[in-house]
């Protein structure tokens, strides 16, 4: 497949947030004509400054003549309102990609409205965290249609190490679910044990790098292990964030019949981290509530 | 350090079951004289068949004139029966190394018991299952005095690649404690995961594809959240024995003053699994429950 020839060039990316302004600046690095907007004006300018292309005043005037639009925002409200203003100012055929974590609702919705007004949308929640968007290897999820999906995977290369379509719209999304699910329950369960550790007076570090060879094994054991330990919570994805995920997570799962009972429970964890102030805490802070609490 | 010559090289193997066996077989295929000892002749006698060596009557025979006898047997009241009659047959200064899982209380009863005796003990509990033990690559989690251990660690370095001592006493079955409460509610939280995706209807096997890459990564979901979708739950560590390991967990917590809400939550959930007749299925089945409630 000839990519170059297929792969639209005049992109807009917005939200610039500790994960947009990196992605962005790929696309810019990689050659591509970019356009940014952020709600607050003087990220804006400062991503600009660092990586040319131009900053817009609103949504509508990013995605002007734009071939694709790329937007990374908080949540599903904030989706409709950018994603909204986007779609009424893209060129016919042009694609708007979000990279938010939202639900799968919004993402079938956005879907919709693109194709009422001969517009594509896909939903392609990422993985990775701050790093991962610094260093360009984030994963992203995709749903949408397969050609338009083929249309911007290019793109998302600039920044993307592992760039998979998972099915139609909201895939992407569902994806992303299933992955805090399988985080939320493995990073209490790694707390309780290194809490236990710590009251058994064993040797905490010595015990991961003990346990790490086997079937414990896990990126958060071989990451976050230590840190717990060492009682230090500043490593990226805040317990807000987590909060907002599993209540995506928590409300999918109603609506299958999906039953997530220790998900659930430890969404109820993360709120008494919250309770104690915790809320810019990375997630494995689960830790620190357990601790405050024995 | 010269291992040859302070390593005894006659030795006993209490305890032939699915770990014992092949661990009882390294022994002697490294060169040991190995004597072997278990409640069911017959499996004595097999192993006498492959391996050479003798199979003893009892416990305090098989013990008769070794330097350092091994056992492998299954719970608290086993250690004490099977070690105790192996204390009172045991020569002066050899050493008894148990690699069941057990409690830390039963190691410390049976350290203190050799002391009395002018003997040593180990509790040495192991991680790696079946495959581990039968291709001699264990991780053996080790307490009990530094020079007893320097002693007896070549031996054991037959059927392990990681051999640690932990601490004294009973912190070798602390770690192991540690280890089962990392994998309980990880393995919950992969089996919330894996139910969702199907409730969901994504294509399970491309999402551990894809996730598995990033921060949910484990060793349970690269080896068991395929064979989960696919129904499968016939892959060794049987729930019967995890749910005797979070008892010994949950006792200690209770001991130690820990917290372990989910681990608690999940050992009640194997107990549903029991219910369903499941007692034999491995760890994994936890998503078996969930399909049968959902």
């Amino acid at each position: 497949m000839s990519d170059t020839a297929a792969t639209p060039s005049r992109v807009a990316f917005l939200g610039l947030g500790v994960m947009g302004f990196p992605m962005a600046g790929h696309l810019a690095s990689k050659g591509h004509d970019v356009t940014v907007y952020n709600r607050t004006a003087a990220k804006a300018k400062a991503w600009v400054e660092k990586h040319g292309g131009r900053a817009a005043a609103t949504p509508e005037e990013a995605a002007d003549g734009a071939d694709a639009v790329f937007m990374c925002v908080g949540n599903d409200d904030d989706v409709r309102a950018v994603g909204g203003a986007v779609l009424s100012g893209l060129k016919a055929g042009a694609v708007l990609v979000d990279h938010t974590t939202a639900s799968a609702g919004v993402a079938r919705e956005m879907d919709e409205a693109a194709r009422a007004k001969g517009l594509h949308f896909l939903d392609a929640p990422v993985s990775g965290g701050q790093a991962g968007a610094e260093n360009g290897v984030l994963t992203i999820m995709v749903g949408g249609a397969e050609d338009v999906f083929a249309r911007v995977k290019p793109l998302m290369d600039c920044y993307g190490r592992s760039v998979v379509r998972m099915g139609d719209a909201g895939a992407g999304q569902l994806t992303k679910m299933v992955n805090q699910i399988c985080i939320a329950g493995l990073v209490q369960a790694l707390a309780e044990g290194m809490a236990f550790a710590q009251k058994a007076g064993l040797d905490g570090h010595r015990v991961v790098d003990v346990i790490s060879k086997g079937a414990a094994q896990s990126w958060q054991m071989e990451n976050r292990a230590r840190t717990m330990l060492d009682d230090k919570f500043d490593f990226g994805f805040a317990v807000d964030w987590m909060r907002k995920d599993l209540s995506i997570c928590l409300e999918e799962a109603r609506r299958n019949g999906s039953l997530l009972p220790v998900t659930a429970l430890v969404d109820q964890f993360y709120g008494d981290v919250q309770a104690m102030g915790g809320n810019r805490l990375d997630t494995s802070s689960l830790m620190k509530r357990l601790a405050a609490k024995s």
